[in-house]
């Protein structure tokens, strides 16, 4: 892991894989497929990119049960209990429908409505995540949504991956399909016989997956498009080395492009880091993909003063930043652009990943400059709410009616005059 | 205007202007043109599509002098009064950061950020809104936006609309720029000399403006791409004919592709309606492109019970939805989908286009479904807190490490347990 100053970096955003011309072309011709044939081009994708002939798509309760008894049963506590985590700090986040009335009799507010029906999307393969479950569907489900949707793909063997079947049933989602890729998403935004549509996607998938949620887009809503993961370590003389080097390796563990960087003004610390990141990297079973994010993309970034490094994070714009300083409440006040924000010793980033309660789906790329976590307000809708009394109405239209023809719309001015030639019926 | 049945209606959909190839490919080019060349590709842009050569595109102080001796005095204490009542009804919506702790010591909470830089576009020719200045800044005042950049295209003689001028001097944008089209897009995404970049890009545009938004979305935040306009009008006996028809016909005006629609359960209001509608035509100053609108996109639906009709508003999911009926307030509850929902006789929906104070950005084509009015959340970001005390990780830690080696992520797990090592120390 090299050691740079911060004047000797010139960007920190990495180029995001917009696929090719060709995986473009793939993807628009599979979801008119799917658009076209429906179930029938499920099948046949499942056939061609998962190697299975699948009769149902649909997981019966038979495969649930039999994925309970594939899962050691502490572990099973252990999901639940992370599942109610999350929850809970969900269910802090939910608004409410509001209103304000006015003495003149004018009610204006916001509606609060959860989507309709939201589909979620889980990878398959090594990246099939229990926890991935866990953080797309929760927030819908708090937020009121009624029907849940998840498409994965299947295994060589038609199965899925017992750890997800049973996160899908601790939260009672009774909708999986095991389908993947482009064609899983087309199925979500345009239905098929078994797969009704769905008014919103979210959930990783690979550049298939990507290039397909941005194809139906406008269709239905989608979630951000997920870059590779990240994480920047803000710290100081307090911080351990082996602690800071291991957090770093949690990232870089994930993704040959993920990034983990160490912003720090401690000379120290930067080359115990740097040795303590080859000695750990050595014993890790992921190693070579460890090994060449951190080559490409990580860096120990020394800084000349604690201000100097809060600027250097929020360039970054982090998906994730721990901050393991002697006070690191007092740089929370300065990082004005970070996913999720770990403050202090203890709080590992796989903390968060799993447990906590924060959702781990978090913007890339330095998205986080305009974009939030996953969250509850992700999955509702607001509606503006004007009522207008006679009073409101009689005090107000003529300016209305002017502002209207300053813009050249007649209609509109007719439109708010209409009321005048009745109202002393 | 026909008058249907609900089983005569199939889809409520319009078919979305998604742009030609050559429009497509067109857009790339002029986006990386102004990447590579900045002011220089701005400047022959303006040339080439506005028809006018500028030596600087933005606007001095002289320029919003003049525009002010250009309007009417009282037309402005209008817009200011309008100023004031959607900058009071965006305040209401300002959420707050927050945070919650747990008895071992655990705080968790949502940080909320504005986001830095937000850039406005505001369409040009007949459609440069003073409204639309008001509706896409305010909303990111607001929010706490330290700077926002608007641009709009010049007209012939290289000048802009006075309305549109004195709109962002009321609000104290002092970053305007002559230039439009996907060229202004591209330098707010990616900066110029002249312009530096956003974050976020707002407003209306034609159809290139929406696919340059489409291009870079990612590189920076975009607002929804909004459609013609809509209005639905849910009636019933107690509706006075004349006010429904002026109030569809106020959508209408706005574009041929425009949608108006009556749905009501009273036979004798579609009838009286549908005569109305063809007798206020005549005497529009936009009577063609109204005309057009209610023959190819409006519609009268007659349905058998207040049900039925409310389930009709919900398929339709319009943009600005006006309940008059005796009691507006019992149909709201069952209203899901809709972007503003105008209850009783007074509300007619231009009072929400210029005064209310709700926002007039709103979400078309149905996408209300899933979608919200453009609100003061949309120029903020969410960074999530999470700070676990020592007791909390030796809680919890081992539980964490089973949960990321079940995903077969050992790096995670070692990076949580790595704190036991130096616990006792």
């Amino acid at each position: 892991m090299k050691i740079l100053k911060k004047n000797e970096i010139t960007s920190f955003k990495r180029s995001v894989d917009a696929g090719t011309e060709e995986q473009r072309a793939a993807v628009k011709e599979i979801i008119a497929d799917v658009k076209e044939r429906g179930d029938e081009a499920l099948r046949s994708f499942t056939e061609k990119f998962d190697g299975v002939t699948l009769d149902n798509s649909k997981v019966g309760k038979a495969e649930i049960e039999q994925a309970y008894k594939q899962m050691d049963g502490e572990l099973v506590e252990v999901l639940k209990e992370a599942a109610a985590n999350i929850r809970s700090f969900h269910a802090k986040q939910k608004s409410t429908s509001w209103f304000d009335t006015q003495e003149d009799g004018t009610i204006l507010g916001q509606k609060i409505t959860p989507i309709d029906a939201v589909g979620v999307y889980v990878p398959g393969g090594t990246a099939a995540y229990p926890s991935s479950v866990f953080m797309n569907v929760i927030p819908a489900q708090v937020a009121g949504v009624e029907r849940t949707a998840m498409t994965t793909p299947p295994g060589p063997e038609g199965t899925l991956p017992p750890g997800v079947l049973v996160a899908a049933d601790i939260l009672g989602v009774d909708e999986i399909y095991k389908v993947g890729g482009a064609q899983a998403v087309a199925a979500l935004a345009y239905g098929t016989d078994t797969i009704a549509p769905v008014d919103k996607i979210v959930g990783p998938g690979n550049v298939f997956v990507a290039l397909a949620k941005r194809e139906v887009f406008g269709d239905v809503a989608i979630d951000m498009i997920a870059g590779p993961s990240e994480i920047a370590i803000l710290a100081d003389d307090t911080a351990r080395p082996e602690e800071v080097a291991a957090d770093l390796l949690s990232q870089a563990e994930h993704d040959a492009r993920s990034s983990s960087v160490l912003v720090t003004i401690s000379e120290f610390l930067a080359s115990a880091v740097q040795a303590e990141v080859d000695r750990q990297l050595q014993t890790l079973p992921r190693e070579e993909i460890a090994r060449k994010s951190v080559e490409d993309y990580g860096a120990i970034i020394l800084c000349e003063s604690m201000e100097e490094a809060e600027d250097t994070i929020n360039e970054i714009a982090p998906e994730h930043l721990e901050v393991v300083t002697s006070a690191p409440f007092e740089q929370l006040a300065k990082i004005k652009h970070a996913g999720a924000i770990f403050l202090g010793r203890y709080s590992s980033e796989p903390i968060g990943d799993y447990f906590a309660g924060p959702n781990h789906v978090l913007p890339t790329n330095g998205t986080a400059r305009f974009s939030s976590p996953l969250n509850v307000d992700d999955f509702i809708k607001k509606s503006s709410i004007i009522s207008y009394s006679e009073q409101a109405w009689r005090e107000n239209h003529e300016k209305i009616a002017r502002f209207a023809r300053l813009e050249g719309l007649e209609a509109h001015a007719r439109a708010v005059e209409s009321r005048k030639e009745t109202k002393d019926e």
